[in-house]
């Protein structure tokens, strides 16, 4: 089975925004097991998008756009799509109705404007929209043989709309040989080790095929398993991701959809442990990310970006004369912060974070991107020296995760 | 004049790289004036994407693909433009002799796979590759009426590539009118009120098109003026800003590339002043953001990520009595984190935040996703209540956002 997806929007073409869409329902799709052959994106015109939808539908089975939905004069999708398969677009009674309440509850008017939004192509079924106003919609054609679904466009309306409503009417319409795929996300080894590794592992290969690409600073591996019932292929991929942790276990954080903060929460829940951060040049990142987490209260005590040297003695405690010997920028420092946020978030860990993000205002000794992170607790402090030299973001992105990569192989060596 | 990118690489049709290549090629390209009329992603497959590309030649006078140009198995672009375009590969001598210097002097054979990174289409001219080893290619067609390049898929390979060899080219090669864009973007205003409020100003369309598009929270519009000299394009685009931000100047916080942040660092550097913040909810984003800006260290004093109760007295100094009455999810909390923040900061100003980002533990009263977020500073607190149910990554962007706004705008008050 082929799918395809379409963009629309202007903001697309101009590269306002990157087609992160596009990405999402490759993924969604290839975990049902179906292949996307293409992605398009095509400006805010009714001609040019009908004739994009057309064409995908005469080589895909599966064919989704984003975008394109909303109430403005450039929201063209349903038109276009409605062209592209030479069907009407009517009015839907229960959608107009859904509309005039929401706009109601809001106090906001119900305009002709917003009321083109519960439009909907002949023959097809609206898909619910929790956080906004646009719905939106897919329809069979050629007897059931292909699916069209229009999807819009910000992701935080299309994600749960794909999740809870398109994914079921998918997986239902789905036919052909199964294949199924995991992905295994890595930190702290390079590609080359990690193919020569897998390479090295005798019967891998009968069990899955894989593709390593590495992602920020993190390299992920997709396994791919197919010949065979559902179950032949879970047994499969159980097979090789055995395998492959049993020799790679250090390094192997995550397997499927989570990542570096959600396997360290898994780790403190386990342990009934909680953690404090105190951050100088990661700026509060390592907190953003480990709050992210739904349910991170519960281990999570708090955290001190302590930007400037007073902070770091007034409010995490740190010794003023660690500031001045060996200075801001050392392990000590580092284990001193972690000991701090340990100290006064009361939790039984702590993290340090001291570095230079840049740009600018290194030394020879310690260029720019140089940075030293620690954890404290039960099994006494470690301090990691890294040296991250990059735009000041990336730096940061890359000390957060070396950082909370530290205080997982810590929690690993605590007892659960 | 109308530009296509074909992006090849079964790794983009896998969601497992978002294409920001299409996204930077198509910027590149507006800043000449020259528009992208599409983007399409086309798998590692020889028919296939000669196909795509043999389309898109067929629709635009550019046509720019990424990606497949290594020395790899499903590295085919090569292959597949030259059967796109009717014309034979041969291996251009020039190139062979310096891939061989080049392996040679990082001790790497020098294979029959290398070797291919040599070939150059029939009539086309070699893009140099300061960081890899696969050389870019263009070549005009149709009478020179058309020009086709190949680039390759890392972006580090890539903008060096198209900054300095490939945009001379088209700079030379663009004809037609001329068109500039710029962005506005908005905080705090929703698109049916931008729109409107654009339609409604006398003369605005005599000057520019605009294109609203929200991006996160915000709402960006891009104007695009064209018809005329470089001069007179820029003067109607200096005019239309002018009108539109004596109209909405309040909800306008950037002209230009700039975000949120950057224009809260701005502010306060033109008014020395300096800002700490203690967060609840959002984790420590308000302080992940601000610290994102280069130079941010003279402005941001500290931030507490305050998770727990017990780290809000203790560490903020928030008086226990307003967590008993009325709360941690008030007013009176979100005032007294940014009293506090403020404080322990010796800072100008504080920020504070508190509320419920989710999924669950709300009221009747207080639903989830209900936030408060407070400035204090030399005029006194402000203090602001918030609704933003959604997925927890998203209710704490916007809390973040909507403070960050609030400590702009209670900037703009400040003198400088």
């Amino acid at each position: 089975m082929r799918a395809e997806i379409v963009g629309v929007g202007n903001e697309l073409l101009l590269g306002f925004v990157d087609n992160t869409n596009a990405s999402y329902l490759s993924r969604a799709l290839a975990a049902l097991g179906i292949e996307t052959r293409g992605h398009t994106s095509v400006g805010d015109d009714l001609e040019e998008a009908a004739e994009v939808i057309r064409n995908a539908l005469r080589r895909a089975d599966i064919v989704l756009t984003t975008g394109g939905l909303g109430p403005t004069d450039d929201d063209l999708t349903r038109e276009a799509a409605a062209e592209a398969v030479g069907r009407p677009l009517a009015e839907d009674e229960g959608l107009a109705e859904e509309l005039q309440n929401r706009m109601r509850s809001r106090n906001r008017p119900f305009s002709w404007r917003v009321a083109r939004q519960a439009n909907l192509i002949r023959g097809a079924w609206p898909l619910n929209n929790a956080h906004g106003t646009a719905p939106g919609q897919y329809l069979f054609l050629d007897d059931e043989k292909r699916l069209l679904a229009l999807l819009p466009g910000p992701a935080y309306e299309l994600i749960p709309m794909v999740e809870t409503h398109l994914l079921p009417v998918l997986s239902a319409f789905r036919r052909g040989p199964l294949f199924r795929t995991r992905t295994l996300k890595f930190f702290g080894i390079g590609e080359p080790a990690l193919e020569e590794t897998l390479l090295s592992m005798d019967g891998l290969h009968h069990l899955v095929s894989w593709a390593p690409y590495g992602k920020e600073a993190e390299l992920h591996v997709c396994l791919r398993a197919g010949g065979g019932s559902e179950e032949e292929i879970q047994e499969k991929l159980g097979q090789a991701i055995e395998m492959i942790s049993s020799r790679l276990g250090k390094v192997l954080f995550t397997v499927g959809d989570g990542n570096m903060e959600g396997a360290v929460a898994d780790l403190l829940v386990q342990r009934r442990l909680t953690v404090g951060a105190a951050e100088s040049c990661t700026g509060g990142l390592l907190a953003h990310r480990l709050t992210n987490v739904p349910g991170s209260s519960a281990y999570f005590r708090g955290g001190v970006t302590c930007y400037s040297g007073e902070s770091k003695i007034e409010v995490v405690g740190v010794k003023p004369a660690i500031l001045e010997e060996p200075g801001v920028l050392s392990a000590e420092c580092a284990a001193a912060l972690a000991e701090g946020a340990r100290r006064i978030f009361r939790a039984d860990l702590g993290v340090g974070i001291t570095g230079l993000a840049g740009p600018g205002g290194g030394t020879p000794e310690i260029p720019s991107g140089t940075v030293f992170f620690a954890v404290d607790g039960p099994h006494g402090p470690v301090v990691e020296r890294g040296y991250f030299p990059a735009a000041r973001q990336v730096t940061k992105e890359r000390t957060a995760q070396a950082a909370l990569d530290l205080l997982r192989r810590y929690l690993l060596k605590s007892p659960v």
